[in-house]
């Protein structure tokens, strides 16, 4: 508990940004640590509840994490590799949207609610809100191979979001797509935020990840980094792996309308507060 | 494909149907053959479409079924029985969720979707829809026990249902409820179905079964059934097994302010349009 | 009766036109057989009653009969004809007025409403809905004639009809017009209707007449009539007499916006049902 | 044309009545003199149109007139009584709605659309405006006797008006009724009159008449008439023939919640305007 | 009191311009005389009660008066000229703000209310009403010279003012700004009516003077006034003094959106009235 | 500034009191020190911007100040007494609305706007916002005297105050009320405060004094003050002075239906954010 004045003055820091964003979209990817982590839980919930309370508008896109390869492991199913990439077929995706759309995101409602948000949650089957397709894999010999159930964002029909968020409700999204024939396509949730962020014009799409930002090659930390320095780390193999789609996902976005796109530090306690509600920031912003 | 005049008939004979139901909120428990034939899913998926087009404000309530028996047997998980009653710890609510939340309700919705409608799936944690509680058990000698995560609906929040209704989506339920302190509760369908209709007062509740409706001592089927019959019926033995929550449901949906209850026979193909748009009606409608 | 389970096939062989149609305007120029034999009567009713409740907007424009005729020889009231067009004057036009507006319009109206619609008359003098100018008739020999009070559409106010239209009413419209000076005009139902169509921006416009749609020079029934083929066949007089406004006023709809115009035969029992709930369509289709 | 001055203290003279008014339902019945004389009906439409604009909502019915006789009269159609009551077949009936609906309905809502207002015109039938009921007819023997289809007003579903009162048009109304099975009847308009003043709560229904008000035994004006004082002079014979349904009517306005009614010259030109917008008032009241 | 039937007359010539106006907005500047007299001040209150019950929104925009230099006259602060321009100093606004806003304002919004319209004051303060700036002021010399706080309308946010329009108030506006820093700004009424008036898309502003209107060089009195030949009067010296802002407010609001500009003579009482209820209109309409 | 992670700890806190009070109405009677010194004004200000940013919607009532005794010192009106009571004649009444209403007043929304809120000022005059009545004065003899126009609430219309809280503005208030007469009335601001919570229903009236809280015989701080304990504090003389209007004000709010009701020390800074977001409070609540 902190001393009474101490709250005002805090409060009173915080209007400026509390102003600014007042009635605007904020997307949020949320995953990694914040996911996992108990006491990083509850601080994502709080944050976003309060979020909600001084009328700003978020959405959650979430990811998946280990309960997917853990209900694999137990039931048997062993992951197959083709160049690298998890082949996802029927039996695969079933778990997935098992896990994604009946375990994690309904926690993470649960979560939400239980801290006096109201919390609805959505696959991308609700509404047909993520129309999707096969996304192509290509091997690094040019070869283009079939992987399964894995799918790009086709179209987002945001309808069933903008209706619950106007009527003060927070919308959490599993990264599940529906085909065209209705089949289930397992989709990179950071591709789903961008996207979703791009069809609400989003004022703002932050990421959270398990590292402080986008680092040079030099290793420091890069407070804005634009699409053609994105370009050359990229082709520099320095943004590689996981942080691959978040760029990519923020760059769509930015396209699409959204304000601004941020990757920050989950691990740090209330980093959407800290990105929001104070001066410095954190972590890396990508411009256009 | 049937001669056009003969569409036109028809058409005009559902007419007084469509009318009397237009702008009403129909509650279906959806279960049985209904949700396990191909046929018959199809066929359900097309009337529920229908019921929108025309008018009418379908809202579905859908059980389980063999899969969360099938996971539950691949997870390892033995199902415990105390006095007859399945004992729900926490790790056999996780899978029910998933089950119900995660695979049967996006393929409901998915299907429903894929022939034209707007569905969008709901659990009772979204938008903290159904506060449930710990529903006591006793055995037959008197003495209370515990088995576990088994819920009761204490209180319908319709809110996110009517709001969804209202904007021509279709909400499809998943029979989980959510607690005071954010434990998850496996509530009895049928029950969820009588008090979501209760709360939305609702035109009509239906209850879709594997048997021609409720029949009397004598085997005879009962096409309308009072309370005071039931209880004489449920005295007697007559009525019993999963009838018994099929009628106190409809009897908690009438007292609520429902104004019609029906149990019908699901495996009689398109039975819903039946019960909604032809003079005879099917099954039995119970009366308060 | 049909049998049920054929009821409930039908309606979904209608399903997919409901959805196209959902929430649009037809307007239906009403005339022929259809309005004069009792049984086509009662299917006409029935037909607009089914649209309103499956959600589509018909919107009726009427035209006169064989009562205009017999009240104004009962009146003693000779027709005069120059160059084959009827003079009309001042008496005329107050018989013709009487006729539509209180006599068909109303039979119309109640004959809607006790078959549960809630239609509303309205001339085209109410809300100034059809403000009207003299039509100039030229005779073959190119001389210009003035044949008294027989009026083109100038302009259509068509707030009335929104506004009822918007609460679930069916506009019923007499071809009666009014001129910049109050003075009462009779005009052409046909054109009136296509008028009307494209004011709406309607989805369809549809003719009833007496024949089975527009044939060509070898009598074969013409499906699909472009406007140059239109020409061709007026040019060529196979397009003549009471068929030429019907096509004038179709194409003036579909200049207007109107998606799609149609020539259909009335005396086939549910011809509008025919035309927009089953694959084949009926008659011929006027194409732009 | 007044002198300018004159002009701006005349308005401020009424603008206590266009406040107390503002908003407010007037139901006039029109009739008489009002509606047959040249002068006086151009500036009864002006009075109508002037109400609207002020911010008063007019609501007119109207009777019929000298023409259903000659239409009659030309048809050949010969008037039975019997007991002094007008025999009403259905050819009688047919005609009546003829002239009310065709051409004196019209002829008004021409009319008040011609200096500016926006008239819709409206039969019983319209939205099933005025349902009604065959009116039982006693002779003075106190045998009841059938004299056709002169009807009774049993309930008014004034939709269709409010609906065109609230976007700023003038409902027009005749006085023809609706049956359970369709039928036509003429009703008495000053009886339909007080029904839709109560349907609608009017804040005033005003009567037309040829006569300077309702005048005692004495043969004095009475300007205040109470229920009891009207029984007896009904009772006495000094109110009879035309003069006892107004008196009717307007008693059963004033129960049905209508503020005020008023029986006055319509002789005088622009009787409304003074009877709303002047201090003395002009006519009878009636006061319940 | 006038005679009755005068009334309607009178009510019916002004009928044409009422709907004329209906639901326009008027912009008044009211000062000079018609602020002072008391006659006159009880004729303004009621005209504009007038226009707001038959359907007109008046926006009022005052002026100053004697009260100002008679309250600092009694505070001893004397006036301060250089190059005939009165230096406003921090005390000397502070005066004038709580005349203008706390005395001249309340007057006059009492003055409406007491005559039974719903009137609020509004400063420039209000919502951020009138942003100003410092009006520049140049010397015959060319020097630019610094007088204090007279300020310039840099942007008029008139959300409040159509706020309080839209529910049937009559805003009332005193000339105050309010600068960037919070600063107080005295600032021309006249100029202020004329911007208020392009903000709000006014109809017509109305300046109330104290002379007949705008005079040429011949003492012709001109009815209506081009910019070219404003700007040779101003240019010849003929056109000056305080009709200066006058014709720069009228030019202003014309060229923002405004449909017509008047300077007419408020000592004609009712001038309001007959400018805008009569044929021939009273002073000089600006025309651009 | 605060190091971030304090921000986000802080703010959480604040949560639940935020969420407790969206969207609900705070009234908060605003004078003294917080109305005088200079941070003090500035931490109101930002408190109030504050308030309506997270969704509560702030209603100031203010005082007078020495503002008023010192205009009319330097006026040269000398203040008359009669038992105690100061007499107000219509020329004091004239300098205490234009200090309250031209100076105070727009301060206060200058202030508020400054910092990023919209506020607008009305004076009881404003739509008629405080009907007042002249207040009776009895002297400890029992005599009672005019001491002129000193008035008290009759009726709030609240009105303006609620269609600008609707649309996002802060209303602030000066006490100044308006008889039947037009009359202006001076009243004192604890007294329109506690009425213009009862009007507005508000969630809270908060009075900022310039001492703790009241306190009982023994000089403690009495946290919670029932209406009998009030009482006896009045009675004993323990409450007097300027403590006595806030304590009428308190009474007469929670009897209209205000749910809480505090007296708390507008010296301390932010006093009315940390009444509103921490949990112990501050000052005294008055209890009905």
């Amino acid at each position: 508990m902190n001393p009474p004045v101490k709250t005002a003055e805090v409060l009173l820091e915080a209007l400026p940004y509390i102003r600014q964003f007042s009635g605007k979209t904020i997307v949020i990817k949320y995953g990694g640590a914040a996911m996992e982590q108990a006491d990083l839980k509850e601080q994502f919930a709080l944050d976003v509840v309060l979020l909600r309370f001084v009328g700003i508008r978020p959405v959650i896109v979430h990811g998946g994490g280990p309960q997917i390869g853990a209900l694999m492991k137990r039931l048997g199913k062993e992951a197959q590799f083709i160049g690298g990439m998890r082949v996802t077929d029927e039996e695969t995706v079933e778990i997935v949207e098992m896990v994604l759309v009946g375990k994690i995101n309904k926690a993470i409602v649960g979560l939400i609610n239980h801290h006096g948000g109201r919390a609805v949650g959505l696959s991308g089957k609700d509404g047909n809100l993520i129309l999707a397709q096969r996304r192509p894999h290509r091997l690094p010999s040019g070869e283009e191979i079939d992987i399964g159930l894995v799918g790009e964002v086709e179209t987002v029909n945001p309808e069933a979001i903008s209706l619950l968020e106007e009527r003060g409700f927070i919308p959490v999204i599993a990264p599940v797509g529906v085909g065209r024939n209705g089949e289930t396509y397992n989709i990179n949730a950071d591709l789903v935020a961008g996207d979703v962020a791009a069809a609400l014009h989003a004022e703002k799409l932050i990421h959270l990840t398990d590292v402080p930002g986008i680092k040079d090659a030099q290793g420091t930390l890069v407070s804005h980094l634009s699409r053609p320095d994105a370009e050359r780390l990229i082709a520099g193999g320095i943004i590689d792996g996981g942080m691959l789609p978040k760029v990519e996902s923020s760059l769509r976005a930015l396209k699409g309308g959204t304000a601004k796109a941020h990757i920050i530090d989950g691990r740090v306690p209330h980093a959407i507060l800290l990105e929001l509600f104070t001066r410095e920031g954190v972590g890396t912003e990508i411009v256009l």
